[in-house]
């Protein structure tokens, strides 16, 4: 039993620190590094990469809109074109920094409303998709399950690696409850470890109504800039250690 | 006789048009394509790629500080950290873009202020020279001949590409002529064209006190963005070529 | 007969010049000046209400959404209080730099996609409502007859201005035809200036289809960016002086 | 004895917080409101000045150079025109969220690398004061005692406030030990306590090398952004109180 645990690093600019970086890449495999549209300086970005580097932790491309004030949570009506070339850009920036460090990109990963956002829009997915294959066609990429992101990407033949949360919840089709819904962020590290375990391990989760649900996923988010962090993901890597499982990067 | 003629564009951002960029890259040999961070957003850059592609154009990184609203003209005091890691970073940017229209970034040259600030201050020299080396040491650097940053590039065992300015006037020690000065900047096409074909055909300029001065140049700037920049373009390149010069991206 | 014409100025940014807002302010008798949030650096708009006060032309705040890479024309998905603060920023800034050239900032008027959005998207239109409420309600706010945003502006006591557009086509229920349609933009200065004299003196205009439609409306906006903005302007102003009316501010 | 505490606020931006600006505001008399060029989005200024008036705090405006990336800690060489257009910018947006809150700016003070040029620099100093006269004339300016920037207040008819620093050390000549200097921050609570004690009961300060300097002060500053900011205000709040001080915003 193998699993990725992805986290949300580099994140910092400038003056403006969040999240502890060099604690969470002892405990993560992949790294998913911001790439200065959203957030995340070109320095940040560079100690990011060369703290993944020290501890063998792959180096992925955060992709966002380009949005510091809303820090890329929010929804920008971009066309296909300019989103296409945003995405391209960051990619290669982040190249430069982790070849700097000693690393490389090896995945992309979009980010808050992009996220969100290419999960239905298919114009929004397909331009993620078709900067990938402008720089790299051999870079994976993260998302969710079920996503017109991981489609468009399956569809340009990229690969789609299929992301689940920790400290989410699910609903009985297996998508996650929605942030406005009561007990959709699940706070306790000790539950939301033994809720990743489940995943690894049996393959499925407990849905908010209580059923179980089966659940596909290569890698698992761990979030990183809430205050306890590190203690969610610390809580996460021994559950999954003593059941048995290894982290690694997704191969 | 050959010569390399450089110039500015990707300059335009967003809604702002600057310069005919399609028109120069039909009259010149090397392309400083903006990196974004003094202007140029992604999808101009990208399309300013594509032309240069298009006409068999070098692409080199026109990096600067990062300062939109002053153009890359201001000096700002960074640390040469940041400002390593910022011209990694936008050297990579463009890359990716270059990348992505079928072409490659060949060769790096300061913005601006950055250009200005780098033929005397060896901090902000020594960040452009050390961000070439980390992303890519085969890339040439272009500057002044006798400046920090071509000391510091050879130094570096980087290569150093001395330049010219077609429009600018010259001090009998063979440097610029401020442009606080009278006469410090030249506006007809013709004569600028037979400055510049004096320099190649003849390795001298005059200067402005009416001397020779002996001038050793791989590569002539001529500039992209004034309202007569491709008439002036196109009068060096004729006059150039009736001399029998071959104008050619610098080997 | 007296009939406000209005135009975007101060829409330059840095070394980016954008129209001829001295030439437009000669024409006009408002001025939407940008407020720094998808265009206009403080020196332009300082510039711009200088020229503004000297040809006698009311100031007006063009806000809009904090997106200077998209000119202000994306959907941004802010929330209502990120909007409402960003719109109480922008007419504060325009304000200073108003009272420092020797004037005053007098109504608002929504920019680009904030515009268009306000016309539909009550949140948003509450949001740019709530901030000229807080921050002088005395402020008359410009937009589409019909829209949300006049509907909230009423709502609140503020005074709504209703505005039509010179250039732009009108279905026959009298709302603009979509730019994704073919014909929804005029081009012809003397048709536009038809069109307008016909709203001011006749209040109807001629619809797409043929129809007249009753189109009762506070003041007329000439687009201030494109090549022949001048040109067409001043046919504008010309048509409507020749047939008996008055270019003036909206009282 | 009365003596004005001020402190630097408002200096979160969007996801990135930075200081406890509540507490802070609880113990001093004077707030410097960022606005927005250096740090501080308009809704975290907003907030802010609610909780200035809620606390009866005195709001300053926080002007610095644009630059976000680099927190306005790095000099930039606008020209004197830019300058001056930028802090009106910036007073005017401060104004108007300051008027949305029930309050108003009462004062202006540099942040940053523009406080410390203004200290030497007399273009730089004379736009921040050209930019407080041509808004608000009877604003007064906080700067170092002996600075270009008072200087040049006076001169043009401004009330200069001269103002200490509670956490650095002094030089025998009463200036500010460089920061590059060893001992020139100090940490200790009780020891910044009883610094600012003797400054105001005294007004005389322990220079460096142990001698006693003479020092004239309106208002000292308490720095907001460290992690024990608040510890550090709260003491020298009690120090100066046990001592007879009334803390008060300058007259």
């Amino acid at each position: 039993m193998r699993i990725d645990l992805n986290s949300d690093v580099g994140e910092s600019f400038g003056r403006w620190e969040l999240g502890d970086d060099e604690a969470m890449l002892a405990l993560v495999s992949s790294a998913n590094v911001a790439c200065g549209f959203h957030a995340g300086d070109p320095t940040t970005i560079g100690r990011t990469c060369r703290w993944a580097v020290e501890h063998g932790v792959r180096i992925g491309a955060q992709v966002g809109y380009r949005d510091l004030a809303g820090f890329g949570r929010r929804f920008i009506d971009a066309t296909v074109r300019e989103l296409t070339d945003d995405v391209i850009y960051q990619i290669g920036a982040l190249q430069a920094l982790a070849r700097a460090a000693g690393g490389s990109v090896t995945y992309v990963k979009p980010h808050g409303a992009l996220y969100n956002t290419a999960v239905h829009h298919e114009g929004h997915a397909q331009a993620v998709v078709d900067a990938v294959a402008a720089v790299d066609p051999t870079l994976p990429v993260l998302g969710l399950p079920g996503s017109a992101l991981l489609a468009a990407a399956e569809a340009k033949g990229l690969r789609p690696v299929r992301e689940a949360f920790a400290d989410r919840a699910y609903t009985p089709e297996g998508t996650l409850v929605s942030r406005r819904e009561p007990g959709a962020v699940l706070h306790d590290p000790q539950t939301v470890a033994a809720r990743v375990t489940q995943m690894v391990t049996d393959g499925t989760v407990e849905a908010i109504d209580g059923t179980t649900v089966r659940l596909e996923v290569d890698s698992v988010c761990v979030h990183g800039d809430s205050p306890d962090a590190v203690a969610m993901a610390r809580a996460v890597r021994e559950q999954l250690e003593a059941a048995g499982a290894q982290i690694e990067a997704f191969s």
